[in-house]
């Protein structure tokens, strides 16, 4: 039987990306909170006890008024400076004594579309093959400068399950054709990263002797490409969609998909066709 | 010759607002930037030279950040403890030296119809009349909760502008259908403000003597309704619209209105299809 999964780390300490937790949304309840809220409910909801969230120095009242009800659950972990997501993880590595743990970005809101979150989707799969397992979604060529992408092999019997053979951050167009396709998806279409995985202690091993011979920041990716050469390393399609909120239009096409996915669907469909009527596209040469 | 208005106040301390100029938004020229950022350009470009911020003790740090290249030219006011809009604007009273200047709220964003940015269409009115200018826009009655509300009597000439008779702050329905109609427009429609009012001495004044003789929050709108008893005070109506980020779905419409009237509108529109046709209403019982 497989270790149960506790404990989750939330990243949100990348410069630039600082802010985005605390930027407003409303759910599909049609309740207002922060993206940070979101993430939160997302790990509870799956049953994760322990929760740590990695910031940049300074930023504690920011993130536990943004936090909600359940701020008294959250550790925060200080990254004292911006040395990169993998040492971003790697300070939290105390806070798992050796746990295997989820981890989830702080730039991401996850958009299940069955009645089972995202983040239990995943938690599932890691219990049930107990290694580590990367959450992925088809993703167009155009928006792999933001993500971590893989290359997989169908696990049979599995429709949305992949053996990891490659794993490389933020490749090129011509890297990912080259190295990057997984059989069955359209060309142009590749697994990148969803922004949720499931680490085992191994994970953190890797990234600590990634950083001890190199100077500069190791992503996550990377120690997952050692790791999957070493052990068995999935790739699991969830049933549902990440929204990075980070990029550009990001926070829009966000609440569009909450918005549009939730009770007040009427009232934003009807709003969107209202704002569309007023805003003639003269306007745009203003 | 009237004096020249060249100093500025923007009053982001309300509980429950702070983090409003916070947000991230797209401008309409495909710039991302904070609402603050935005709010202070707007003054920026309407020839303000010295800018005050009304902002809650803690929040200095927050806000220098979200200022953009614009915040040498802040000065932070605090606000220290929650004691209501009027309040917050005589915080900055010192700050005006009995000149008269122009106001703007932190929690709304405000959009040209016309080459002419909002607040510097109001200053014009304000130097050729040279007397105390709300801007307003004609708001639906379901909108009254969040807004003050003005009755007024058209100036002779002037299809954009009223001699103010009455000021209510967030006036019932009733209320408003009792006294604050002004001739011209539909039944359910009353002349709201805009967030942007051109204030001279006087109006701190009369906030200053309500304060002293009450133990409640002092609105602006309460000033303003002394100051038109004894002096002339015009509302102006904007050629553009504002839009309020700190209301439900405030940032959603907000970004979609600067998205839709921008460079990146067939990008928007695109985008907004695509969501529709990939959200399917099923999904709104998850």
């Amino acid at each position: 039987m497989p270790a149960s999964i506790r404990k989750a780390i939330i990243t949100a300490a990348g410069p630039g990306q600082t802010t985005l937790p605390l930027q407003r949304l409303v759910d599909r309840d049609g309740i207002e909170k922060s993206a940070l809220e979101m993430i939160i409910e997302e790990v509870d909801a799956a049953g994760i006890e322990e929760l740590a969230i990695v910031i940049r120095n300074g930023d504690q009242a920011a993130y536990a008024s943004a936090a909600g009800k359940l701020v008294d659950r959250l550790h925060f972990v200080i990254q004292q400076e911006p040395r990169g997501y993998g040492d971003a993880l790697l300070c939290a590595e105390s806070f798992t004594a050796g746990e295997t743990v989820l981890h989830l970005v702080g730039d991401h809101i996850y958009l299940s579309h069955t009645n089972r979150r995202c983040a239990e989707q995943l938690l599932d799969i890691a219990r049930e093959h107990d290694c580590c397992v990367s959450a992925v979604q088809p993703t167009r060529e155009t928006m792999l400068p933001y993500f971590g992408t893989i290359a997989g092999q169908r696990v049979a019997g599995f429709e949305d399950l992949f053996d990891v053979k490659l794993c490389v951050e933020k490749p090129t167009p011509t890297q990912a054709e080259q190295s990057l396709t997984t059989a069955g998806f359209r060309s142009g279409i590749y697994l990148c990263f969803f922004g949720m995985h499931v680490l085992k202690p191994s994970v953190f091993g890797a990234l600590r002797s990634l950083a001890e011979n190199h100077s500069r920041p190791i992503p996550l990716a990377e120690a997952l490409n050692v790791v999957a050469s070493r052990e068995r390393l999935l790739a699991f399609q969830i049933e549902g969609q990440r929204h990075n909120i980070g990029v550009k239009y990001g926070l829009l096409q966000t609440q569009l998909a909450l918005g549009l996915s939730g009770i007040d669907r009427d009232r934003i469909l009807r709003d969107m066709v209202e704002l569309m009527a007023s805003q003639p596209s003269s306007l745009a040469l203003v």
